[in-house]
C-alpha cells in the first residue's frame, strides 16, 4: 500500500513550514507519509527543505520529504494539499500599500470596515486569488479526490471562492480562535478547563461559549470589565509602546463587546469599523501606542520580527552543530493544520475550527458562504451541525457588511472592469473625490507587478 | 349587505387624497362603499372633505366620504385601509437637515448611498416608523381582516418592518416605476405598446423587461445612448436649469445602466451611490444644472411646488362657482392606489406592482425583506411568481447594500440605542471623526420635537 502523500504549497514560507514539520515529527499517524513541499523561491524552499530533513532525523520520524519549485509535482497523487502561499509576498503589498497612501488612503484601498487586517488581501488580491484558484484546479486534475486546506489569506474569500468554483474538497483555517484564551487568562481562568466556542466568518468571529463546567462565565467578565479593566488597561497601556499585538484585550475589543454583545475574538478585533480605525490617532486610541498591528509602525514591527524570525530559523538550519530540536517543545503546537490533517488522513473524530461553506450551520449567513465554527471533523470530512445563531446586531452590522465586501471582491476578481474597483473605492470614506478613487486605480494598476490585473481590469 | 369601508390615514394630504377621489369615482366597483378620511391636522382634513364630497357629487358618483381626526374611528371595521401619514411633515424633516447639515451632512445623515431620496426617512424616520406601526396595531385590532396599503415612504422599510412585526396583509406601493415609460418615449416607442417589468426593491428597481411585440428592445436603447443620447443631452441640460426632475433620462442613469446592465428606473436613479450624490457639484453633472431632485435648490423646489398645487386645490375647492372636475380628465390616473384597491376588494385579476415579502419571488433577496415586482393580484391577495432574477453585479453592489442599511434602520428602531445611530454614521463618508458623529446625533436628539426619539436612542 502506497502511503499518504501531502502537498504543501508556499512550503518557502519556513516560520510556517517550520511549525507544521514540527507538529508532523509529532503525530504517528503521519508516519511514513510524503510530504512534497513546493515553493517558486529555491532558496527559501531549500532553508525549508533542510529544516524538515534534518528535524525529523533528529526526532527519528519515519518521513519522506520532497521539494519542488512545480507546483504540480506536489500535487500529483496527493492525498490533501495545504495552500499557504502568498503570491507576490509581503513587498508587493507593500508597494500597493505604498502606492495607496500617496492618494489618501492609509494601509491600502483593501483596509476598509471588517477588513482591517494588514494581510488580509481581498479587493486588491488578484495575485492571490488567482494563484489559489490556479492550484486548486491544478488539485482537480492531478489529485481531485484530495482534501484541499486554505491556510493563506484571505481565509473567507478564497475558501468561498473556491467552493463556488471547483468541486474540491475545501477547508479553510485559521488560528485567530485560540485567542479568546486571553480574555480566559485575563479574568484568572485556566483556557484549559474552558468551553470556548467563537463563530461567524473567518476574522469576524464571536464568542458564543465562554463556560466552565457547565457554567456560563460571562457574567464573570462582565464583573472583570466593571471592577479590573481599568488597572488592567495601566499596564496594558505601557506595554502597548513596544508591542502592538495585544488588540484582544484592547479598549476596541471590550468597546465591542459592550455594543455587540458578545466578545470579537483574534483578528475580529483588528477588523472592526473605522470608528476604531479612522486615522492613527484612533487607532492609538483603541489599540494601544504603537497603534496596534495595522498601524504603519505596528506592521513595519511585524514584519521586522518575521524577517527575524525566519533569518534566526535560517541560521539554525545551517548550523548543524546545534540541534534544531532543542528549540522545540516536545509538545505539538497550537497550530490548527496537521490535527486537521490527521484527522482527515486517517479518520480520526475531533472537534476543529474550521471554514467551509455556511450550508445551514450558522442561521442568517448564506448557504454559499465559508462560514467558521468548530466542527466535529473525520475521514469523512466536516460534520456540521446545524443551528448555531448570532445576536441579529452581530448579523445585521458586521456579518453583512463583510459578506458584502467578500462579494464585492469576488465579482472584482471574476468578472473584472475599473468600476469593481471604482464601487468598492465609492463607499470608502477616504474617499473625497471619485477622480481620487480613479487616481488611485490607475496607479495602482500602473506598476510593473500588476501588467495582468491591469488588462483584467481596465 | 354593508358596503366596502375604506379607511384613508394621512388623507390631509391633499394632492394625493384628491387623485385618490377621482379615480375612486371613476372606479364602479366601488360605489357604494364609505371611504373614512383622516388626519390630525383639521383644517388640511375639512380641505380633503370639502374636495371629496363635491367631486363625488360633481361626478354623480355614489359614494360616502367621511371625516375623522380618531384613527381608531376609520379603521373600525374597514376592509382596507391606506396609510399616507408622514409624521412630523416635511417641515420637521427640513428642520433635521438644517441640523444635519451645520455638522457636515449635505441633505441630512438620512442621505447615504441607495438612499439619497430626500422624503424616503429611514435612520431618522423614528416617528415615522412608529407611527406606521401604531395604525397598523389599531387595523390588527379594529379590522384584524383589512388590507393594508403602505402608500407613504420609505415604503421598503415599513412594509418589510410591518410584515415582520404584525399578522396584517400588507401590501406597500409606489408609482416610481412608471417612470420606465420615459425610457421607451425617449427612444420614440409608445410606453402603451410595451412590455416593461422592473423589480428589486423599492426605489431600487431596475428594468428587467423592456420589450415590444414579445422582442427585447435593449439593443435598440443601446443604438439610442451610443448614437443619439449626447444631443438629447443638450436640450436636456437646457431644461435642467430650471426642471430638477429629470433624474430618469439623467446622465447618472446612463451610467448606472452602463454598469449595472440594466436600467435604474424611477427613483433607483435618484436613490444612487456617492458616486452621484458626494457633494453639489457632482450631483450637478449627474442630474442637471439644479443638482436634481436632491439636492437643496431641488428639494426646495419640489416643496414650493407642493405647497402651491396644494394652495390651488384649497382654492378650487372654496371657489364653489367652479365646478372641480373641470381641472380633470375623464379616465383614471396612472396611481396605483385605486386599481389595487378595486382588484382586491372586488375580486378583480389585475397585474399591479406591488412590495411584498419577497418569499422566493427575486432570487438572491431574503425572504423576510420587502420586494418590489410587478404580479398578479385579485381578492386572494398578490400571487407571486418565483424565479425573477436580477445580475448578480446588481445583488452585490445595489441590493445588498440597500438591505444592510435597511436592516440597520429597522434595528435602530426596534432596539434603539444611540449605538444603532453611531454605527450608522461611522460608515458615512462625510463623518470625518467619531465626535463629528456624536455630535449631529445628539444635536437631532436634543430638539423638541425628539423627546421620546431621544429617549429611544440615548
Amino acid at each position: 500500500m502506497r502511503g499518504i502523500k501531502i502537498g504543501v504549497i508556499g512550503a518557502g514560507s519556513v516560520i510556517w513550514s517550520s511549525t507544521i514539520v514540527h507538529d508532523l515529527c509529532l503525530t504517528e499517524g503521519l508516519s511514513g507519509s510524503t510530504v512534497s513541499l513546493m515553493d517558486i523561491d529555491e532558496g527559501r524552499l531549500e532553508t525549508a527543505m533542510n529544516f524538515a530533513r534534518r528535524y525529523s532525523s533528529e526526532r527519528k520520524f519515519d518521513i519522506n520529504f520532497e521539494k519542488t519549485t512545480d507546483r504540480k509535482e506536489a500535487i500529483r497523487d496527493a492525498d490533501l494539499v495545504v495552500n499557504m502561499a502568498m503570491a507576490g509576498g509581503h513587498p508587493y503589498y507593500e508597494k500597493m500599500r505604498r502606492i495607496s497612501e500617496i492618494h489618501g488612503y492609509y494601509r491600502g484601498i483593501n483596509a476598509v470596515e471588517w477588513n482591517m487586517v494588514s494581510d488580509y488581501h481581498t479587493i486588491w488580491g488578484f495575485k492571490q486569488f488567482k494563484l489559489a484558484l490556479e492550484i486548486a484546479r491544478d488539485v482537480e486534475q492531478f489529485s481531485p479526490e484530495a482534501w484541499y486546506i486554505q491556510l493563506s489569506n484571505p481565509v473567507l474569500e478564497l475558501t468561498t471562492l473556491l467552493g463556488r468554483e471547483t468541486k474540491l474538497k475545501i477547508i479553510g483555517i485559521c488560528h485567530g480562535h485560540l485567542e479568546s484564551e486571553e480574555v480566559a487568562n485575563a479574568i484568572g481562568f485556566n483556557e484549559a478547563e474552558m468551553q470556548i466556542e467563537s463563530i461567524g466568518l473567518n476574522h469576524t468571529i464571536w464568542m458564543t461559549k465562554f463556560m466552565r463546567d457547565g457554567e456560563n462565565e460571562y457574567p464573570v467578565l462582565n464583573d472583570w470589565i466593571n471592577s479590573s479593566y481599568e488597572n488592567f488597561l495601566k499596564d496594558w497601556r505601557l506595554l502597548s509602546k513596544s508591542n502592538p499585538f495585544m488588540s484582544q484585550m484592547s479598549p476596541a475589543m471590550v468597546d465591542m463587546y459592550g455594543y455587540f454583545g458578545l466578545v470579537p475574538v483574534g483578528d475580529t478585533v483588528r477588523s472592526g469599523t473605522w470608528k476604531y480605525h479612522r486615522d492613527l490617532r484612533t487607532k492609538k486610541q483603541w489599540y494601544g501606542d504603537m497603534g496596534g498591528f495595522d498601524s504603519r509602525q505596528g506592521w513595519n514591527y511585524y514584519l521586522q520580527v518575521e524577517r527575524k524570525i525566519t533569518q534566526d530559523l535560517k541560521k539554525a538550519v545551517d548550523d548543524v552543530n546545534v540541534p534544531l530540536s532543542n528549540s522545540y517543545p516536545s509538545e505539538i503546537s497550537q497550530e490548527p493544520v496537521i490535527p486537521l490533517v490527521d484527522a482527515l488522513l486517517n479518520d480520526k473524530r475531533i472537534v476543529h475550527q474550521v471554514n467551509v461553506m455556511n450550508e445551514g450551520a450558522i442561521d442568517g449567513i448564506p448557504g454559499n458562504v465559508a462560514a467558521e465554527f468548530p466542527a466535529t471533523v473525520d475521514g469523512h470530512g466536516v460534520h456540521r451541525q446545524e443551528g448555531k445563531s448570532l445576536p441579529q446586531r452581530i448579523l445585521n452590522f458586521s456579518i453583512t457588511p463583510r459578506i458584502m465586501r467578500m462579494e464585492w471582491a469576488i465579482e472584482a476578481f471574476l468578472e473584472g472592469g475599473k468600476q469593481t474597483l471604482d464601487s468598492w473605492l465609492i463607499s470608502d470614506p477616504r474617499t473625497q473625490n471619485n477622480k481620487q478613487a480613479e487616481n488611485v486605480i490607475e496607479a495602482l494598476l500602473s506598476i510593473p507587478e500588476n501588467q495582468e490585473m491591469a488588462r483584467h481590469f481596465r
